[in-house]
């Protein structure tokens, strides 16, 4: 968020000042001031904490790496500890994948500080795993290593989701170091899953309802992006994902090119045309069924996204791409929040490596996702997708054996924007920044959200501090120190503006 | 070769004494059962010498390797001074890959030993780099570890073509040890780049061609496999192979599916399109008049297919493949030898491990290759290739950018199997194993062979030891203890059968 603002601390912390007084209801612009102060003068620090946690190669998705996931959630419920939090570090059991090896899995924080009856409870999720990073896949930098170069913080977790984590945690601890009454009550729910499906989660979820969750009362969510590098944005909807495995096998060992090609079928053509069956090139899905149930879009709707700033040139400049598959913001836009898209992954046991190998793999297993929108259904999709692949295949006479499974199903998610969660944080980021936050949806997929939102019933807000162009997922993955710094005020802001919000709701009608 | 046969040494010596005394021709019986003597007793130390070359990754297809292909180099001529040869190590160049990066070719080996003009001289050709292997692509023992397990070698490079070349080497050393006339002059050319596609070697096959090859009658390569289990075989025709690179390219760094999935020409999808455009369900390669210059089948050329033993049956359990695409021994056997095929190896720059990661690669490198058959022309062919896949790619209207790189090119092989070469090793594999060898050609490309024949105008034979389950680019490759002793015993037959052959061919006519 807010990138695009002055660059110097000092010259933000006037401009901070200055824009606390211009709003009303920011009456307590002097504790403002001293909060942002302390968090101005602690920022080296919360950058040294931020690169002790990107250290830790917490990859849930390869299964080897599952210990430092596990010391990585470990790592988090002593930082919570010592913000003064009661910590629960609750033991998950053990995730059967789809070869049938055994995950354990790691543990879910649960922590709490403060349980005063006279204020709202913020419940703030966040996960410290991490997509897998190599040096070699084109980083410029070691993943690893937290790197700072022009104002950026490259590493991999900065911005997904361990510097959002951390910029919250620093905006609690800015109270307590301060000494200062803590605006609200704090929960926390910390997990280490999230890249791979976040198993376990739910069903802690669902046992706790009535525990853990019966006094929480705002449920934030800071694990996305803004849309521009320009202007902060909350969140109100995601999409959901539906990620499959296609295996196409045809023996037992690899063979060579030259003694068997020509005679067998080959397994790769049979997968590359499976995979080559699943979208066309405009980008439309080639599934029958599959845009069923897409909610139609009503002109109200249409019209929300006419206002959002949105720069289509930026945005291309930020994802490197020549071209779009559209051409307006609006159909942009649409494409990325609310229709569903496929994309296609990469394939596993076939030759990967540089140079050539002429050898033809026996068993290959391509990878692809589909992000869900309201209102499609994850099994029904499901059934589509895998009836749709044997139907293909079948058509191929081929002898070789398919396999589809579908590896891990996220629901789309949206939520109400007009309650006091969305009006707080809109104030909290007009006072830090001076700006109107875009009210966007985001194309990723937090499953989590709607989690929340079905089983416990409370206000759930996507609340981004990343900008646009931090690379989530990608090589070169960077929070700006800008980002980090300001992103903490944010939060901290936003604690001491829901709780008047929710002031105000107590208060009886005059 | 000759795995069928009686399974004892006791048994198989027995019975080569009644075998050689059948053949009236064969009349040094007993100077071949003292090298028979010589290598059954020596056979543990010829294993050892294989898996002390077996031990030495030189794998050249990853550029990473390059010294050790250099030290196995080295390692081969040591054993041919040992042997008595007078070895040059002749130093190559660079090769500039297509990522740019240049890579330090390994030196290859000109030895000679004996100059008798009397003699015929016979120079073998063999390549001691090998394909890639790791344990975990599914081998069941360290591939650079030979380990015999029921009779069989397994170690990578086992059967291509270190045990092929160490054989030869052994049966030279055996005249050697017993003190014995050379039947011929050796010469030896070994080279470790074979696997992609023997860099530099033409050029020295081209410089050599008035000194080194100037006194050369013949010309031995042992680099492919027998077409059965059971019977030996002599190889007068290989295919060649055409292998192509083919990048899509998006942007400069992979982006996250949620954040762009549905907006962007995915550069996957293309690649996807283009693999798929290659070949049919049913092995048609569609690359329009790429079966144009495919050499008419004779009728005299059908029949030789007829007379050839090859068990359907036994091939697929080989293979470990189903079905085949054809039914017909004839089919299949035409299908591999003298039609071309097209097989997909794998895609470079995608997701390739267990797991998903719902990455959209920017920058993705499919690899294929076409097995070409005379009289296909691969400048000819490579072109109606590159022009296809950009005819493919207008068509999707892609902004990304399309790059088709030839990677290697290698032309097929076939040679007049009535001269005197043919003759004498269908006499020596008679001779040791009671078998007439199959007269076959092979799917596989050992360009070397077509090379040899067009420079040096010398005859030129492929000779077989391995057998058909060999395994070679594949996970466990072996090479049985039988065939590498038998094969050792064969190609010691052979000097001898060579110089009876080439002695009738001086005489002059009665």
């Amino acid at each position: 968020m807010a990138e695009g603002l002055s660059k110097t601390i000092l010259t933000i912390s006037v401009m901070l000042v200055l824009e606390a007084g211009r709003y009303p209801l920011a009456s307590s612009s002097g504790l403002e001031n001293q909060v942002f102060q302390y968090i101005d003068v602690h920022q080296n620090e919360f950058i040294k904490t931020l690169k002790e946690w990107v250290a830790v190669e917490s990859d849930s998705i390869q299964p080897r790496l599952s210990q430092e996931v596990t010391r990585m959630v470990e790592i988090a419920g002593d930082k919570l500890r010592v913000l003064g939090a009661t910590v629960r570090i609750v033991k998950q059991g053990s995730h059967k994948l789809p070869d049938g090896q055994s995950l354990l899995l790691p543990p879910i924080i649960l922590a709490e500080l403060g349980k005063d009856p006279q204020k709202p409870t913020v419940c703030f999720y966040g996960h410290v795993d991490v997509q897998p990073a190599k040096k070699e896949d084109g980083w410029k930098t070691d993943p690893y290593t937290l790197t700072e170069i022009d104002g950026n913080l490259y590493g991999r977790g900065a911005t997904d989701n361990k510097g959002p984590v951390l910029a919250w945690i620093h905006a609690v601890e800015t109270f307590r170091a301060l000494k200062l009454d803590m605006p609200v009550n704090f929960k926390f729910i910390i997990e280490g899953m999230e890249e791979v499906g976040s198993f376990g989660l739910e069903e802690l979820i669902e046992e706790e309802k009535q525990r853990f969750f019966s006094d929480v009362d705002y449920i934030v969510i800071s694990d996305n992006l803004s849309l521009s590098k320009r202007k902060p944005a909350l969140t109100y909807g995601t999409r959901g994902n539906i990620c499959f495995s296609v295996e196409v096998q045809g023996g037992e060992k690899d063979l060579h090119s030259g003694s068997f090609g020509g005679i067998i079928h080959e397994p790769m053509t049979d997968l590359i045309a499976l995979l080559g069956s699943l979208v066309d090139s405009a980008g439309r899905i080639l599934i029958p069924g599959i845009y069923d149930d897409v909610a139609v879009l009503t002109e109200e709707e249409k019209k929300l996204y006419e206002s959002i700033d949105f720069d289509l040139e930026e945005h291309k400049n930020i994802s490197g791409v020549k071209k779009f598959l559209y051409d307006t913001k609006e159909e942009i836009l649409l494409n990325l929040w609310r229709y569903p898209s496929l994309s296609i992954h990469g394939i596993e046991g076939a030759f990967h490596e540089p140079g050539i190998k002429t050898v033809i793999p026996i068993r290959v297993i391509g990878k692809f996702s589909i992000r869900q929108v309201p209102d499609m259904d994850i099994s029904i999709g499901a059934r589509k997708v895998i009836q749709y692949l044997e139907d293909v295949f079948s058509k191929r006479n081929s002898p070789n054996t398919l396999k589809v499974h579908m590896l891990m199903g996220a629901m789309p998610w949206v939520a109400d924007i007009n309650n006091p969660l969305y009006t707080a944080a809109r104030r909290a980021i007009k006072i830090v920044s001076g700006q109107d936050p875009d009210m966007i949806r985001d194309g990723a997929t937090i499953p989590i959200a709607r989690t929340f939102q079905n089983i416990t019933e409370k206000h759930v807000m996507m609340f981004p501090i990343g900008a646009a162009d931090a690379g989530e997922h990608a090589q070169n993955e960077k929070m700006s120190r800008h980002n980090y710094i300001q992103g903490t005020k944010v939060f901290a802001t936003f604690f001491l503006e829901i709780a008047k919000q929710h002031e105000q709701l107590q208060e009886p009608p005059t």
